[in-house]
């Protein structure tokens, strides 16, 4: 039965099914994977396999990108994993240290095989970079590639990315992609070629949320430092807390949505989703206006107000203050502020303290803030409260943006904080 | 036995001491407080007193700074408390809901006297602001009066301040303070005249750490949502993490020093501290130079790096980096970090993770950074690293600066971060 090689054209039989397609390099030994024309990999335990007949030999020794002429999936959804770049894809250079991101999103697969009993998957590289350099026209790129993928017959898409920015992607996705599937952001604190890497078990995950019955923007990471279980966290209640740490990842405000357990493929919810309506064919709109010219900024004591007048000046649309408490920000820089106000920028206010709700009721500095027309942005991450300016800004006119800022859109603003999230 | 009122000044004879000093409010019934020339206030039970006799009546009906002839204190260590505004010196409007700065250290002491039985008080408002308008000035100011305090014999010191920048002001009295008596920040997220308040219990507590034989610049707050314990934070290693939760503080890349049980007493240290030399006298210096043109520049996808051409050209001597995940920055803005470098300033890097440490040999952007020249702020709060800029370039050179940032002065670096503070 071993009458082929990586890169034949085989038409491979099971018990009750017919795939035809390209053999690829495998590194399970026990599972053969094979292109189909549609470009989806298929992972067919050996076991389970009657026939294989060559159809045409390969004419390269190694992979190339194949042609395949005929397809049959069986009963496995469609998963498409784009990778950006970042740690998940990439190598250790062991004479420096330094990691480089090497993989694409094809070469993820063939490096973690099980994948394929999860899903029909497809890889496809979009972009190779460190998440530390994604720009907002990244983002744009990424929700157009979603919109290709669920066109082309995608059940649910897994994107690879860098962690040091995956929650500002996540956040973005959020509001720019609208579907009926999953589409799961994923990461690795820990190159793919270490021994002690996080990325397989959280591609697994990844992966398994993605043929999920769910809908809208998730992250998938570590759930603690050993390799028991992943978080599912929602795309727009998510940050970066850790610098190295596996579980580097926490939902914010709220709590993840489901614990995943990759070596059992078992997912266990612990709160309310968003429910893909059952059968359902996929469906993606986008909209990738995004207003660049809002600022973040950070408050502190003895910070000079004439930072945000340089922003008003240089044609800001919006400013996005990171208030101290319950959102305040030194009496000092009150009129600058409120030049900001007057000239028609959006001043909005999250909080440093990133857990809890902004309430600018309570003292006379946040009244004050108030009655200038700053606007309070409820339990909202800075982070994301700054994408969602960038996003309101871009569709709608300023006091349209002033208003929905405060109005939950894609579960970004929880309107009762549980408890047990702190 | 009550042949005295408020203001009247009286000798009052207990078993083994005598007392002699003014008459002051009490809102317990059991004890009488009185305050001894040199300002201090001594509360003495009820129980314990065998005679009291009335050397002079009050002339006013209310109490007034009173002129006090005698001493003595017992064996109570002398704590001053010095107020400076912030909700644990608040009254809340019950009409609006609005919370106003009311109460000075002395009305705090008349408020919870058992703090008499922990030390001999003294209370002194320095300002009453809220701490959303703190600014470097002040940190100057309540410097400057904890040494006047420990020149006139405190033992100990507790700073009743706003919990929005207590950090802030906790890092720069670090810096600045150079004492060998606890120096402690306490606040309140309840207003001291609710039920719910946790005013009394911090306040306590803070006393209480103000009477241990340990040295330098600490936090006290409450350890959980009840009403069981709090914390000691170590001044350089802590942040406000929550808007409105009474447990908002936390220790970050460590843990706290100490749990408190305020209600029996009982202070129970979960790590090392840095101790008093046994027999030392109060000893202080100050050094209150800051530089005050240091900016914090919170990173995110998209940011313009002409902000920091900005802070140079207006004359900035630093900037703190918050950038994601190890310590990165968007490459799109090298440029502007290489002109600030250029022009002399220092600029240096913190992790808006918060939790973990920089590394920036890592990836390829990091590495690029360090080669430019940005300073690594290892384990640094971007906050606390924030303060250190500002004592530094403020002191030294900025060659000198560069390689003091990266040294531990006051525990603010911790050198292996421990496990168990994530
Ligand atoms: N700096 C990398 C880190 C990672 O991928 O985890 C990035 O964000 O791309
Ligand atoms: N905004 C107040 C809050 C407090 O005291 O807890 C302050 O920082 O002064």
């Amino acid at each position: 039965m071993d009458n082929y090689q990586v890169g034949d054209l085989v038409s491979i039989k099971t018990e009750n099914t017919q795939y035809i397609g390209i053999v690829m390099p495998s590194l399970d030994e026990d599972i053969l994977v094979i292109k189909m024309k549609n470009g989806y990999n298929v992972g067919i335990s050996k076991r389970r396999i009657v026939s294989i007949e060559k159809i045409e030999g390969s004419k390269t020794p190694k992979y190339r990108k194949p042609e395949v002429i005929f397809e049959n999936k069986g009963n496995l959804k469609n998963i498409s994993i784009l990778s950006t770049g970042g740690t998940v894809a990439s190598r250790v250079d062991y004479n420096t240290g330094a990691v480089h991101p090497a993989f694409t999103a094809e070469d993820l697969i063939l490096a973690f095989p099980e994948l394929l009993e999860i899903g029909n998957i497809l890889g496809r590289p979009l972009m190779n970079i460190l998440s530390e350099n994604i720009l907002p026209l990244h983002w744009k790129r990424i929700a157009e590639e979603i919109k290709r993928e669920v066109e082309n017959g995608a059940e649910g898409i897994v994107i690879t990315h860098g962690t040091d920015t995956m929650h500002y992607t996540a956040a973005a996705l959020s509001f720019m992609v609208e579907t009926n599937i999953p589409v799961v952001l994923v990461g690795a604190q820990r190159s793919s070629d270490r021994p002690s890497s996080d990325a397989p078990l959280n591609l697994i995950s990844a992966v398994m949320v993605a043929t999920e019955p769910i809908k809208g923007v998730y992250v998938v990471m570590h759930g603690e430092s050993g390799d028991t279980f992943t978080y599912l966290h929602e795309g727009v209640k998510v940050r970066k807390y850790h610098t190295s740490r596996r579980d580097a990842f926490r939902s914010v405000n709220t709590i993840p949505i489901a614990k995943i357990y990759p070596t059992s493929r078992r997912i266990e919810y612990i709160r309310e989703v968003n429910n893909k309506v059952e059968g359902e064919d996929p469906k993606v709109e986008i909209n990738t206006n995004l207003e660049e010219r809002v600022a973040l900024i950070k408050i502190y004591p003895g910070i000079e107000g004439d930072i945000i007048d340089y922003y008003v000046d240089k044609g800001y649309k919006g400013i996005l203050l990171e208030g101290t408490g319950l959102g305040h920000a030194p009496e000092t820089i009150f009129n600058n502020i409120k030049y900001a106000i007057d000239s028609g920028l959006l001043v909005a206010m999250a909080s440093q303290c990133i857990n809890g709700r902004v309430n600018m009721n309570v003292y006379s500095n946040g009244r004050k803030l108030l009655r200038l027309g700053v606007i309070p942005c409820e339990d909202m991450l800075p982070e994301v409260a700054l994408v969602k300016m960038m996003y309101l800004l871009g569709n709608y006119s300023v006091e349209e943006a002033k208003k929905l800022l405060t109005e939950n859109l894609k579960g970004e603003i929880t309107l009762r904080t549980r408890f047990d999230c702190y």
